[in-house]
C-alpha cells in the first residue's frame, strides 16, 4: 500500500464529512431500542436502513438474517428478534477477510432523563455530535459504511474482502448471535481471517487505544435458610439463629477492605505479570485522578497508575452486591428475615479456570458457614459466568490497527484492556478460530449508556480514517 | 368480698354467653382497620358504638377525646385521628380506681389473604370464635362490658371505679395517646390507683399466665458512603473501596451465630438474675417444641425452658435486619451500589441505660469501621428508642389477678414477660405512676395479626369472669 493512497482516503473522509454527518444523523433519528418491545418495529427499520445502504455502497449477498422469537420473558410471546445484518464487500480469494461486527440497537433515552436535546436527533454542539448512539454503536457501524463510501468515491480498491455482521440486540444481551456465528462458521463466515470489533473506549480523553483483554465474570449467591417465616425480633430475636446473622458473617470473609480477595487458591491461578506485559504499561495515559473523577469519589485502592490498571484489568476482583430476602426499604422494621440470599461476583482473568473458581468458592463459602456452628442452612451457587478474553496485541491485526492508529493521530495507541466483558469477542474467537482486534472509535467520556451520550467530532472522522486505514495495513501484513 | 358473690357472678357470665357471644360479633363486623384511611369511618363508627354500649351499661361522663389531625404520611392531609372513648363507672372516693386500657382498632383483613371465612363475621367453630379483633383487641374491650353488664344484671355493685380508656389507633402507632395521657393526668385519669391491660396472649394455649415484663428496643442504622454513584462492578471492582465490602464487615463484628452479643459493656449492663426470678420460671408451661413450632423450624439457639425464656424475655439480643441501597431483587446485577445502610436493633432489658447504650453502639461501630482501613465514610445512629418495662409480679395488682386466674381456671397463672414491647404501658406507668397489669385473655396461638385470628370460647368467658374476679380481688387488697 502506497502512502499516496492513505492520503488519498483520509482527503476524502474529510471532504465526505457533512454526508458522514448526515448519515449517522440519519442513524441515530431510528429509535432502535431493543430492550423496549413496543420500538422493535423501529429497531427492525435500523435494519433495512443498513440494508439499504449497504446495497447502494455495492455490497453483495446481502442478508436480513432472522433469529426466531424472542424468548421469556417477553410481554409479545410472538416477538421477533432483530435479524443480523450480513452482506460482502469482495470476494477475491487472493486478499485477506475481515469481519467487522457492530450493533445497530442502542440504550433506552428521553428527554426527560435529563438530556440537553432529543436523544433522537444528532445535534452537533462544541465539535461534539450528540444523540443516542452516537458513540454505541451507531457512529462506529456508519463509520464503517462511510470508510467504505470514502473508498468508492475516491476509486480505491478496497484492500480486503469485507463480511459485515450487524446485530440488533446487544443492549439486551445479543441473544440468537452465538447460535448464528456457529452456524455461519462454515457458510457465510468461511475463510474470515480477523474480526474487528468497534464497540468500546478509549481509556480516556487524549490518547487512542486498542483494547487486547476482557475479565470474565462469575457470579455467585449464597442463600441462608432459618424459620419457616419471616419473624418478629422481639419474640424470636435471641432464641433462634438468624439467617442474616450468618449471612453477614460469611460475606465478610470473601474480601476484605483493601479489595483482596480472602480466599484461599484463587489468585494462585491467576497468571504471572510477564516483563513484557509490564512494559505495556509504561506508556499508557491514565492517573488516579481519572479513577476519581470517574467514581466520583476520594476511595481508590491504588494511587498508581500500574497498580490501578492492573487490578482493574488482570487481576480478579471480588465484589458483593447485595442481599435478597432482607429489609430493604428505608426506616425501620423490626423483622428477622427467614431466608436471605447474599449476592458476590468475581471478575475473572487469565489463567483461572472457571469450573475450578467454583468449587473453590463453594467449598470455601460452606467451610466459612460451618465454623458458625448454625443450625441454618445454607446453599452456595453460581448463577452465571461468562469467561475472561486476552489476545496478542502484537499480531498481524493489532499491529496492522496500531500502525493505522499512528498514521490518523500520530502516536502509538496504548494497549488496554477492560475491567468488564464484552461476550461476544470471545465468541467470535472461538467459534471462527481467529483473532479479534477491539478497535474503539469513541472516548472515555462519552457516556455510552448515559444521558447526553455523544462522539467527539474528531474522533468520528479520525475514527473513519482508522478504520479505512487499518484494512490496508492489515491487508499488507505478512502474517495472516 | 364473699366466695357467693364471685360464684354468682360466674354464673350470670354463663347465663349471659349468647348475648356476651352476639356483642362481640356486633363490633367484630366493625372494619375499624386504623392503618387503612378509607376505612376510617368504620374507626370512628367503632367509638360511637362503644359510647351507646357504654352509656346503656351505666357509665358516666362519656367523651369521645379527639386527637386531631394524623400527622404525614397520610393521603389525606385533613384526615382526624379515631378518638379515644373515655368513661366511668362509679366515683366513689373510698374505693380504688382502676383504668382498663383496650383498643378498638384492628389489623387489616381480607378473604383473599386466606381466611376461611369473612373476616368481619364472627363464626364460631369447634369452640372457637373466629374474626378479625376476636382476640386483638375487641375480645377483651367487649370482655370488659361484659363483666360490667353481667354485674349489673346479677345485682353486684362494681367494687371498684373504673375509668375506661379505649383508643383506635394501637395498631397504627397509638397516635396522640401520649399526648392524651400526659394531659388528662391530673384531670380525667386523677386518682387512678391501677392500670389494666388485657392486649396481649397467654405464652402457649394450655396455662393461663400474667405479664410483668417487656423488653425495649433500640434501633440504629450503618450508613457507609463511597462513590458519587452506583458503579460497575466490571470496570471498579479491585481498583476502589466497596462499600457493601465495609458493611459486611462490620455488621459482622456485632453478634455471633450463637446470637451473643459482641459489642463489649452491653452484657455488663443486664442485671444479675436472682434467686427469686430464677423461681418465677419453674413452673412455666413452656418447652423448646413451643419454640420450634412457633419459628417454623429447628433453629433454637437454646434447649431448655429456662434458656429459651431467659434469652425472650430478661437478656438483650442484636438481630440485623437488612440492607438498603444495594441490590436486593432477584437474579444477578453486577452492581457496586454506592451508599449502603446496614439497620440493626437491640431489645434492651433491666438495666441497660438507653444513652448508654447507643453511645457504646456507635463507638463500637465506628471503631471496627475504622479498622477497615477504609477511604469510605460510615455513620452509625439510632433511629428510634422504646424503653424496657418490668414491673413487681407480686405487687397488689398482680397478686390479685393471680387470685382471679387461680378463682376462674384453678390454677396459678405463669408469670411470663415478652421479647416484644408495648408502649404504651411505659408511658402509663410513668405518667400515672401507677403500676400497670398485662391480664392476657386470649392464647399463644390466636393469631392476632395474622389470617384466621380467634379466640377460644373457654378464653372468652373464662376471660370475662377473670377481668371480673380481678376487680374484687384488687378491692379486696390491702395495698393500694
Amino acid at each position: 500500500m502506497s502512502q499516496t493512497t492513505l492520503e488519498t482516503y483520509f482527503s476524502k473522509v474529510d471532504e465526505l464529512k457533512p454526508a458522514f454527518i448526515q448519515r449517522l444523523s440519519d442513524a441515530v433519528a431510528i429509535p432502535s431500542v431493543s430492550s423496549d418491545e413496543g420500538l422493535r418495529p423501529q429497531v427492525v427499520e435500523m435494519a433495512h436502513y443498513l440494508k439499504e445502504q449497504l446495497a447502494n455502497l455495492g455490497a453483495v449477498d446481502i442478508e436480513l438474517k432472522e433469529l426466531g422469537t424472542q424468548p421469556p420473558p417477553v410481554i409479545n410471546s410472538t416477538l421477533q428478534l432483530p435479524p443480523v445484518v450480513l452482506s460482502r464487500f469482495g470476494k477475491d480469494p487472493s486478499k485477506k477477510t475481515v469481519l467487522i461486527y457492530g450493533h445497530y440497537d442502542v440504550q433506552p433515552a428521553l428527554l426527560e432523563d435529563g438530556w440537553n436535546t432529543n436523544p433522537f436527533e444528532l445535534v452537533l454542539k462544541d465539535d461534539k455530535l450528540y444523540g443516542r448512539g452516537s458513540t454505541d454503536d451507531k457512529g462506529p457501524v456508519i463509520g464503517w459504511l462511510n470508510a467504505i463510501e470514502a473508498h468508492r468515491n475516491a476509486g480505491i480498491e478496497l484492500p480486503v474482502n469485507i463480511v459485515t455482521c450487524f446485530e440488533g440486540m446487544e443492549e439486551s444481551g445479543s441473544l440468537g448471535l452465538d447460535e448464528l456465528i456457529e452456524q455461519e462458521r462454515d457458510a457465510y463466515f468461511k475463510g474470515v481471517d480477523a474480526v474487528c470489533i468497534s464497540d468500546n473506549y478509549w481509556l480516556g480523553t487524549k490518547k487512542p487505544v486498542l483494547t487486547y483483554g476482557l475479565r470474565g465474570c462469575n457470579y455467585y449467591q449464597v442463600s441462608i435458610k432459618g424459620p419457616g417465616a419471616d419473624l418478629h425480633s422481639g419474640i424470636f430475636g435471641g432464641v433462634i439463629a438468624e439467617p442474616m446473622t450468618d449471612l453477614v458473617r460469611v460475606l465478610a470473609t470473601l474480601v476484605n477492605g483493601q479489595g483482596e480477595i480472602q480466599i484461599p487458591g484463587i489468585m494462585e491461578m491467576v497468571a504471572p505479570v510477564t516483563p513484557e506485559e509490564e512494559a505495556l504499561y509504561k506508556d499508557i495515559d491514565f492517573d488516579v485522578s481519572d479513577l476519581t473523577a470517574a467514581s466520583g469519589s476520594n476511595t481508590a485502592l491504588y494511587q498508581s497508575k500500574k497498580d490501578i490498571l492492573m487490578h482493574r484489568w488482570r487481576f480478579p476482583s471480588l465484589s458483593i452486591h447485595g442481599v435478597e430476602g432482607a429489609f430493604s426499604s428505608g426506616g425501620a422494621k423490626t423483622v428477622i428475615p427467614s431466608k436471605v440470599i447474599g449476592k458476590f461476583s468475581i471478575r475473572t482473568v487469565p489463567n483461572i479456570e472457571s469450573a475450578k473458581l467454583d468449587q473453590i468458592v463453594i467449598d470455601y463459602v460452606n467451610a466459612e458457614f460451618a465454623k458458625l456452628g448454625s443450625p441454618n442452612t445454607a446453599t452456595c451457587e453460581l448463577i452465571h459466568d461468562g469467561a475472561y478474553w486476552v489476545s496478542n496485541p502484537h499480531n498481524a491485526s493489532f499491529t496492522a490497527a496500531a500502525k493505522a492508529t499512528k498514521a490518523v493521530w500520530g502516536v502509538e495507541p496504548d494497549l488496554t484492556r477492560e475491567g468488564g466483558s464484552i461476550p461476544i469477542t470471545l465468541s467470535f474467537e472461538e467459534k471462527l478460530k481467529t483473532s479479534v482486534l477491539l478497535l474503539p472509535m469513541g472516548r472515555g467520556d462519552d457516556g455510552a449508556h448515559s444521558i447526553n451520550e455523544k462522539v467527539d467530532m474528531s474522533n468520528y472522522i479520525g475514527g473513519i480514517k482508522t478504520l479505512g486505514a487499518y484494512l490496508h495495513y492489515y491487508a499488507a501484513s505478512d502474517t495472516n
